[in-house]
């Protein structure tokens, strides 16, 4: 019998209690043991009891975890960074095994619990932290190891698919569908860490970190967020045969790393464009497996549960066995990171021009004298004094393009830049 | 260093020698340690020497792999049950290793191996073995143990499903379809295995068995091809909003295992039906973690070679831990197989019949009469002595849908029953 100490009891917390209890069978079967919870440290009684859990389970102090040698395995779902990196690291230190779905604290301190996971010779699980229930980590590090991976780029939040989605098929403006996905509960009251990318930014430091066998942080990402979006933008990406997603991209150039996350357009019959509403693709570019594609919930109660007892039951296997803490930290490599100036995108830049003759030609003369190769025009003449002018490029280096802007926010003929949105996934074969 | 034995150096067994290779970098930084093909059994030296090996490595008896204590891993990559099934045998007698991306031996003797290799306290691996590169088995029995898995549902043969998209979007006949395939190298010379089914009922098999941790042999699969399928029935499904795929599923109903494959309908929008050419995609359906899908290329050199080589690592990180065999069998239950007569599906029916009034009553009548309710009716009247009637049911148990029709085959006004085809993936909440 393999014994739980559960520090939290919220949603996921109580979705590993309840699919312990439901998939009992299945998972003794699959362990060759039982799995029970023995203690949970949780300050709202009624959260554990509503559970059928007797109140001798419940416990107000992580000392009463701690220090009880027949739990081997402690499951933190508590979140944030404090308490949560302290009772880990603590736990770690007294030898058990720790799983947690906690994105910020790994995005941030992964090098530290995973050092002390590994001195300390137990595992350190973190399967939901991305993706929800979609297997990610796991394959990552086994099924695809033969692989040099080249790219790694999803969708990877829930909320904000869910918004563009709305934004998208319905035209809503973005603060109608953040309020929308509000109410149907697809987003907390501050939404400030969906919107803005952060939450996805942790995310692809994880995935990144493990692709790349290299610590990528969450200071190591570029983030913009989804608030400037305007469903005119999401009409002409439509015209031009684009549907935007918020997208979280890590790639290995030439030796180095480079992380972002930013809203994107990318073609139509793109799988990632048929991802909608809440859920969550990442795709996996490696040399010799070509584009593989995980899909499914990324979050969510059961979902989430299905991870966190996954990692569970593959902890069991090594306590079996013997081998806890064989798979430690996976970074043996120390890779450069690419700041965004030097990556190169293709970009939509929707402009409001004076309406009148020679405006486009001064514009292009602008792109052109920075080296920046124009691939499409849309331009919307309205008859009015100013006109939306947009331009799609071929491959630029960014900082290439931010000069260009540059100068052309100061050209009398330009009235305004009003979004600038970068252009992916046109490489696929799939 | 691990030594490897490698049976057969056809197109995967080239793969797995240049992504050893080409990859040896990051091979032996995640599995701490140096992994090197010591002898291949193969009848053609030039397959050999043409990828840069010296003829040292070459050897032309089974006995000069099993009798080198050097050898840890043997991969079978011969294909066809024998001599590959007495070679793995004899390997893991000789408490060898063995991957295999043999579908065929796995699907009719894959209990014998498995056992043989608990016995022998050694890894027996076939990731390889279902949808090429795209991991699988891997989190099916690791990261999805959690769940209680209710469906397995994909299109997992390439060959197949390049022919309906041809079919699909440039209206072509079968045969012709078939024709550019082989051109193209995507179909053999023989497509029976491709096109009757069977490739995608062996998969299936292996992935049921797992999914549902009982023995699912290839026998127990219900299957039918898709060379009865017509650009007509095509034409007809899209005006009802279906796309044709060669689906393989795999169901776990009150306790009892159903596994077939079989040309479907699945509705427009569903993610399976964006799933075009030479790619596999796999559905999982678990309790907990709902819907996820696997996505990628399910065959090539590459790809296959990615899952060898990611089995040959797993088997790296065992030997240095001491933990070879530790997975051995999931088919823990011995669950009932249902026949396909008892399967409930909803079916689309193509009928020739005469074209005059009372026609539609009369066959709706048949229908009535055997309990089975119509969902839809198209009815082509050209003006001709007969027209294209079809029909689409709810949900009804085959044996009584095939009772009626057979009454159907036997009316006056019914000059030919052209075609049956399942509707599968309504209820996906994806």
């Amino acid at each position: 019998m393999v014994n739980i100490g559960l520090l939290g009891c919220g949603t996921v917390g109580s979705g590993v209690v309840k699919l312990l209890a439901s998939n009992r069978d299945v998972i003794s079967l699959r362990t060759g043991q039982g799995v029970a919870i023995k203690r949970i440290l949780e300050k709202d009684p009624e959260k554990v009891l509503s559970l059928g859990l007797s109140e001798d389970v419940l416990c107000a102090d992580i000392k009463d975890i701690l220090d009880d040698d027949h739990i081997s395995v402690v499951v933190e779902l508590i979140g944030g960074i404090e308490p949560a990196r302290t009772f880990i690291l603590q736990a770690l230190r007294k030898g058990k095994n720790v799983v947690t779905a906690n994105k910020d604290l790994i995005a941030v301190h992964g090098q530290e619990l995973l050092a002390a996971a590994e001195e300390n010779k137990v595992d350190f699980f973190f399967e939901a932290s991305v993706g929800g229930g979609i297997p990610l980590i796991y394959p990552l590090k086994h099924s695809l190891g033969a692989n040099r991976i080249k790219e790694v780029m999803g969708i990877v939040n829930g909320t904000t698919n869910y918004i563009l989605t709305k934004m998208s098929e319905e035209g809503l403006e973005f603060s109608r569908a953040l309020k929308e996905a509000q109410e149907l509960g697809y987003a907390e009251a501050d939404p400030t860490s969906d919107v803005e990318g952060y939450d996805a930014a942790r995310k692809i430091a994880i995935l990144a970190s493990i692709a790349f066998n290299s610590r990528v942080t969450f200071e190591n990402v570029y983030v913009e967020g989804i608030t400037r979006l305007s469903p005119l933008d999401i009409k002409y990406g439509y015209e031009l045969g684009y549907v935007v997603k918020l997208l979280a991209i890590a790639q290995e150039i030439d030796g180095r790393v480079q992380a972002r996350v930013h809203p994107a357009f990318i073609p139509m019959h793109h799988p990632l464009a048929a991802v909608k509403g809440v859920y969550n693709a990442v795709f996996v570019n490696g040399d010799a497996v070509g584009e593989v594609m995980f899909f499914g919930r990324g979050a969510g109660q059961m979902p989430t549960a299905s991870a966190v007892v996954g990692d569970i039951m593959e902890i069991c296997h090594n306590l079996s066995h013997g081998t806890t803490g064989m798979l430690g930290c996976t970074c043996f490599e120390a890779k450069e990171i690419i700041p965004i100036d030097k990556v190169e995108s293709k970009f939509y830049i929707r402009m409001l021009v004076k309406d009148r003759p020679g405006v486009l030609a001064a514009i292009a003369g602008v792109f052109g004298s920075h080296q920046l190769s124009i691939a499409t025009v849309l331009q919307k003449t309205s008859g009015e004094e100013f006109a939306q002018l947009v331009l799609v490029t071929h491959r630029v280096p960014e900082s290439d393009l931010r000069d260009a802007l540059m100068v052309l926010g100061e050209m009398s003929i330009v009235a305004e830049i009003c979004n600038v949105i970068r252009v992916e996934g046109e490489d696929s074969k799939v």
